[in-house]
């Protein structure tokens, strides 16, 4: 990044959707939200949900749902490149990558204005669990934790389960992030959102503010609204919304609703990271002579 | 730890206190309100605050400092043993360890009523700010990340800057630890409390709450409270109490609040570690395979 960018006010855009069963349709209302949130809202980078193409095809095993996946790059990033190209934007998406035959990500592209199409993100951390099926359908990533240099800083990207992990975020900060995204599809099982739902939403939300107050960086969590039934049982997601974006000291600077579709917008004061750093720096002080166990599943 | 202990209710004590300029007082003060949680709170685990004998003496590089120092085990840990042994307590304490003339420690103690003296924890990460002048004092510890086998259960000890190290807690609970206790002594500047007050002290707890969340474990901030004056300025540390023990998802189970001395007193069920880690099971997935960068201070 430039050093005249570390002073820079960014304006950036969430993009809190619901999705269809229609793909193209999909598409086709995500570029008119970018283009509002370009040309309306005037930001400059701009940032979709997980898959935000798709519904969230994961609650069930279906191999059927591979038809779905597309080369990365391909036709949708050409799409998301003439589009970022004309509007002058820096773009972050998430796709639903086919590798091979028989290999498939959940990937996230970082796809700039000026320098088009800057590179992926495979996901590193795959999710599984009731609904959340996530191991049937994506190989986990194998380029590591990735920060790209854009025109509006240095942008880090990771996806929905990356956010748990610090050490992805640590990863992606080390290699010189001032912004970690995180595309994100969450939401509540219906049946267990009155005991659960309030304690999940907000550990989620602290874990990736805390992330933000580790590293010194500013965070971004864009998730999809709407519920998305599961395809043969009574039940299903309610995606919870509630993007956020959170300051280099954790503070909340917005936070969309948890049902409404919604363009998020807000400013970084880029100058915040080094005011963060300074005032407490933790990355001066790592004991990087004893993580080496980190690498470890237990120590056992 | 047994097995039998992972579906116990664990009652916890945090003591946090105020000190005084003398050593032999505050002493006797945390004797007193040990055997106050013991005995009327029913605690099985008592957890002081940093360097809970003394006022926080690194607001200033002072050398006479050091005669305030103590071999670790010694004299305090074996009155505690001896009290701890009584009142068939576990303790977590601090202390200002003197290991040779020219090396001491931060150091955290684990004394068990049943088993004795445990070990000890020297703070790994040690900070170095206005006010905060520790790296004149303090050696960074050498014996790592560290669990012990209590009577209650595994716990981890770190010490307060080691609170802002996920690297810290996430070696601290590989180890095995189910409950990660932070003696702390963090407080305000005063001249900058209004500003930045709120978010400071927010960005400690939330930091602190996501260790239990990525970790799935209990965590304990055992902080002290009052203002200390800087030895020659006009200004001084305001401690900003408020300890508190959350659960394995992020709950704040209590917290004290930011003046009162006060015995935080709280039932942990232990079988909430195992509900969270089925859950949302995060130390399945971790990527141990791509975190070796994390022994670099920066990847550039």
């Amino acid at each position: 990044m430039k050093e005249n960018l570390s002073n820079k006010i960014i304006r950036v855009s969430a993009i809190q959707m619901k999705m269809t069963k229609d793909s193209e349709k999909n598409l086709s209302n995500s570029l008119r939200l970018i283009k509002k949130a370009a040309q309306e809202e005037k930001a400059d980078l701009i940032c979709l949900p997980e898959l935000f193409s798709l519904q969230y095809f994961c609650q069930t095993e279906e191999p059927g749902n591979f038809s779905m996946s597309e080369p990365v790059p391909g036709p949708t990033t050409h799409a998301l490149e003439l589009l970022a190209e004309e509007l002058n934007i820096t773009l972050v998406a998430s796709l639903f990558e086919r590798r091979a035959q028989g290999v498939y990500h959940n990937t996230a592209v970082v796809i700039d204005g000026k320098y088009g199409y800057l590179g992926k993100y495979r996901k590193m951390h795959i999710p599984d669990e009731p609904g959340y099926q996530e191991k049937f359908y994506f190989t986990p990533g194998d380029l590591g934790f990735k920060s790209f240099k854009t025109s509006v800083g240095n942008c880090g990207v990771m996806v929905c389960w990356d956010q748990w992990y610090p050490e992805a975020a640590r990863l992606t900060a080390l290699n010189g992030a001032q912004i970690l995204i995180y595309p994100t599809a969450i939401g509540w099982h219906p049946e267990e959102k009155n005991i659960l739902g309030q304690t999940q939403h907000e550990a989620w939300e602290l874990v990736q503010r805390s992330h933000a107050v580790t590293n010194g960086c500013f965070v971004i969590a864009v998730n999809r609204v709407g519920f998305e039934k599961h395809p043969s049982k009574q039940s299903g997601i309610e995606f919870w919304g509630q993007s956020f974006v959170a300051a280099p000291d954790g503070r909340v600077l917005a936070r969309a609703s948890s049902a409404d579709t919604n363009i998020l917008t807000v400013d970084l004061d880029m100058a915040e990271i080094k005011k963060s750093r300074l005032g407490w720096p933790f990355l001066r002080d790592r004991r990087i002579d004893a993580y080496e166990d980190l690498t470890k599943r237990l120590i056992d």
